[in-house]
C-alpha cells in the first residue's frame, strides 16, 4: 500500500509554500506551479529538511495539464496512489479597475482560476481521495478563499465572482463527498499575507499581515479533525485587521 | 428627449415575461431571447394591451450580439437612449448530477449566462444610466438569483458558482454605481415559478408555487424605491416553502 | 365584520409615524408609543388627513400593559378584531461604551426592548391575524432591523445583541406562521434615518439619509405581496451608503 | 508571575469536560457549573491524569455569583492572576413549543444563559486576558454556539435569539479585544453531540454524532493560533450531517 500524498496547487511564495512545508513533515508532497524555476527553490527546501517533495509544472486551468500531472503524479508514486489532502490555493487575478473599463476577455480571464482550475483540480484529485480510510486522517481538500469570498467590492466584480464561485464549489462538494468520508473546507483569508512581495502593502505593525505558517497551520488542523468534527468553513485575519 | 426604456433579459415565460408586462405599463420595453419566435407572442401581447414592446434575438453571452442589440435599440429609440430599467433574468443551467461525472466544457457552458451575460448585459445597459435623472424613478439593475445564490448543494456546483457569481457581481456594481445614481438589485427566488413547463413539478397545493407576476410587483417596487432608501436584496418564496 | 386594523409599536418621529400615514391610507391605525403626548400629534394629523388613528401609551415590554392595550383596541373595534399589519418598530436603546465599563443592569436594559417586547407585540397581535383570509392581502407582521442585525461592532454588544435576536425571532415566526397563512418580514435599516433627531448626524448631503416616507412605502409594498411571493428579508440603504 | 489558567464554564459531560481535559494538558483549570457535584467527578479524573483542576459552582447569570467565583481563584491562584483561555460553554436551555405557548417569564429564563450569563462571564474574564503576553499563545476567549446561531426555526425563538445573541456578542469583542491581543472565537456545532444523554437522539451510525474530543481540539487549535493568524468563527458538524 502506497503512502498517501498531499498536493498543493499555486505552491507559490506566502501561504502555499508554507501549507507544502507544513503537510512535507508528515506527507511526500506534489506541488504544482505554472513554472519549474517557481517550484525548484522550495522543492529544494523541503528534500533538504528530510521531507519528499516532487514539483510538476502545471496549468491548472487546462484539464489536460492536470491530467498530465496525475500522470507523472502515478509513474512515480504508483498506480494506487491515495490522496490525503489535496489543497488548492491558487491565486485569482486581482485587477481592481472601473466596472466600464473592463474587457470581457480580460473578465473571463480572471475567473478561469477558480472556475477552471478549481474545477479540474477537484475533479483529478477526488477520486484518489475516496479510496478508503487508509490514512490516518480523514482525506482533505481545502480550497483557499479571500474577503472577496463574501463581500463583492466596487470595482473586483470579476474578482468577488471568481471567490464566490470558489465557495460554491467548496460547499456543494462539502455536501457531496462529506458523506463519503471526504473533508472539504474553504477558509476565508482575511487580511493581506506577509510576503517579500506585500512588504510594502499597507502598514508593516507586528503581525498586522497574516504569517502563511498560521495559516499552513491551521489547514493541517483542519486536516486532523476526526469524521465526527468537520470544519467547513474557517475565517483567518490578523488581530488588528477591520472587519 | 426620448422617453426612457425598460430592457428585460430573458424574457421567457415565467418572470420574464410577468416582468416584462409589468414595466411596459411605463415604458416602451426591449425583450431579449434567444429565438425570435420566443419573443413574439409577448411582444403581441403587450402591444394589443396598449403597451409598446419591441422583441431582439439576442444572445447574451456575446458580447458582439449584445453589442448588435444595442445598435439596434438606438436605431429605434434614437442615439441617445436611457434605460430606466434593466433586468437580467437569463436563466443558468440546471443540472444535478455527481461531481465526478461533469465534464469540464459542460461545466463551463452551465456558467456561461451568469458569467458572460451577465457581465455583457451589465455593460451594455449601465451607460445608459448614468445619464442623468430624467426619469421619474431611479434608475434600476436587478438580476434575478436564485436559492443556489445563498447555498451551494451537492450536485449542482456548476449551477451554485453561477448563482453565487452572478450575486457577487450584483454587490460589486451595487457598491459602484449606487453612489452613482444607479439602484442595483439582486432578488433571490427561493422556490418553484409557477409556469407551465413547472405544473409537474412539487406540488400543486394554491400558492405553493411562485405566482411570476408576485415577482414582477416587487420588482416594480424595487424601481420605484427613491435613492435615499434603495434595496440591495430580497428574498422571495411561498408561504409554505421550506428553508 | 369589523374592519381590518393595523398596529405600530414604536410610533416615533421618523419610521414609525411614517409608516403609520401609510398604512392609514387603509386601515384604522392603532398607535403605541410610551407616551400619550408623543402620540398626540400624529393621532391629529392621520386624522386631519381622513384617516382613523387612536394611540395607546403602551410599555410593550411589559406584558401586562401590552394585554391592557389590547384591550382597549378590542374596546373600541369589537372582540373580533382582525389584524392586517403589525409593526414591531421600537428603538433598541443604543450606547457605545468600552464593554468593560458596561454595567448588568444597563446592558439588560439596552436588550429589553427587543426581547421582552418583540415577543409581547408577536404575542399579542399573532392571534388576531390568524383567524382568516378577510383582508385584500395577508395579514404581515414586519420587525425594524438595522446594519447591527448582521454585525456586532465594537462597543455595541447590547444593541447587536438586541438586533441579531430580533432578527432570530423575525425568521422563527415566519418558519411557523407562513405556513399558516402570516407574512413575517424583517427589514435591516442599513444607514440614518432622515429626522429632526438625527440633522446634526453625519453629513448632510441630498438623499444621504434615509427618507421615512420610502422605508413606509417598503413595508407597503411587503404587505401587498401575495401569499405564493413572500419576502422575508430586504436591506433599506442610502445610494451612497458604505457597506 | 503565576502560571496563566484556564476557565471553563459549563464543565458539564460533553463538550465541556473535554475541553477541560485539554486545556488541562497544558494549564491549571478552572470548571464552572451550577453543582459541586457536577463538578467533582471531572476534578478528580483531571487531578488523577497528572493536571490540576478547581471545581466552582457558580450561576454565571448572577454577576454576584461570577464575582464571588473569581474572588475564590484570586484566593487560590494569587491576585495577579492571567487567564490564557476562557471557554462560554453553557447550554442555552433548548425547547420546542408553539410561540402562542410560550409563557413571557420561561421565555426570558430561556435567553439568561446567553445574555447575563455571556456577559458575566466576558466580563469578568477579559481584565485578566489584557495583561499582557505572559502566556505561549495570545489569550483566548471562545463561545459555543450551534446551528440555530444562524438560522431561527420554528418554535424555537428563545433559544435561536439566545444563540444569535452570543454570536453578536462574540463579533463584538472580537472587534473590540482583537486589537488589544485577546483571540475572540465563536464555533457553531452544528449536529447532536455524542455523550450519555443523547444516545437515543437520531441515529447512531458510526461518528453521526460530534465526539466531544473533536471539539475541544479545535478549541484547543483555536488558541495556539499566533495573533496574526486568528479565525473568529469556525463551524462543527459530522461528515453525514445534512445542511
Amino acid at each position: 500500500m502506497p503512502k498517501p500524498i498531499a498536493i498543493i496547487a499555486g505552491a507559490g511564495p506566502g501561504t502555499g509554500s508554507a501549507v507544502a512545508r507544513r503537510f512535507a513533515l508528515s506527507y511526500p508532497v506534489v506541488l504544482l506551479a505554472r513554472s519549474q524555476q517557481s517550484l525548484d527553490p522550495l522543492v529544494d527546501d523541503i528534500t533538504q529538511n528530510g521531507g519528499s517533495a516532487m514539483g510538476i509544472p502545471t496549468d491548472v486551468t487546462s484539464a489536460a495539464s492536470m491530467g498530465l500531472t496525475m500522470d507523472k503524479i502515478k509513474n512515480k508514486f504508483g498506480p494506487e496512489i491515495t490522496v490525503a489532502a489535496a489543497i488548492y490555493n491558487v491565486a485569482s487575478k486581482f485587477s481592481m479597475k472601473p466596472f466600464l473599463e473592463q474587457k470581457p476577455r480580460e473578465f473571463i480571464e480572471m475567473l478561469e482560476p477558480s472556475i477552471k482550475g478549481a474545477f479540474n483540480f477537484a475533479q483529478a484529485t477526488l477520486p484518489y481521495m475516496l479510496n478508503g480510510d487508509q490514512g490516518q486522517y480523514p482525506p482533505t481538500l481545502i480550497f483557499t478563499g479571500a474577503t472577496a469570498s463574501l463581500k463583492g467590492s466596487s470595482g473586483l466584480s470579476a474578482f468577488a465572482m471568481s471567490k464566490f464561485g470558489t465557495r460554491a464549489m467548496a460547499q456543494s462538494l462539502a455536501r457531496e463527498f462529506g458523506p463519503k468520508g471526504v473533508h472539504v473546507s474553504h477558509a476565508i483569508i482575511d487580511g493581506i499575507i506577509d510576503t517579500e512581495k506585500t512588504k510594502s502593502f499597507g502598514q508593516n505593525a507586528p503581525d498586522a499581515k497574516i504569517d502563511p505558517q498560521g495559516i499552513a497551520d491551521s489547514y493541517w488542523h483542519l486536516h486532523t479533525q476526526p469524521k465526527s468534527a468537520f470544519t467547513h468553513e474557517i475565517d483567518i485575519r490578523p488581530f488588528s485587521e477591520k472587519w
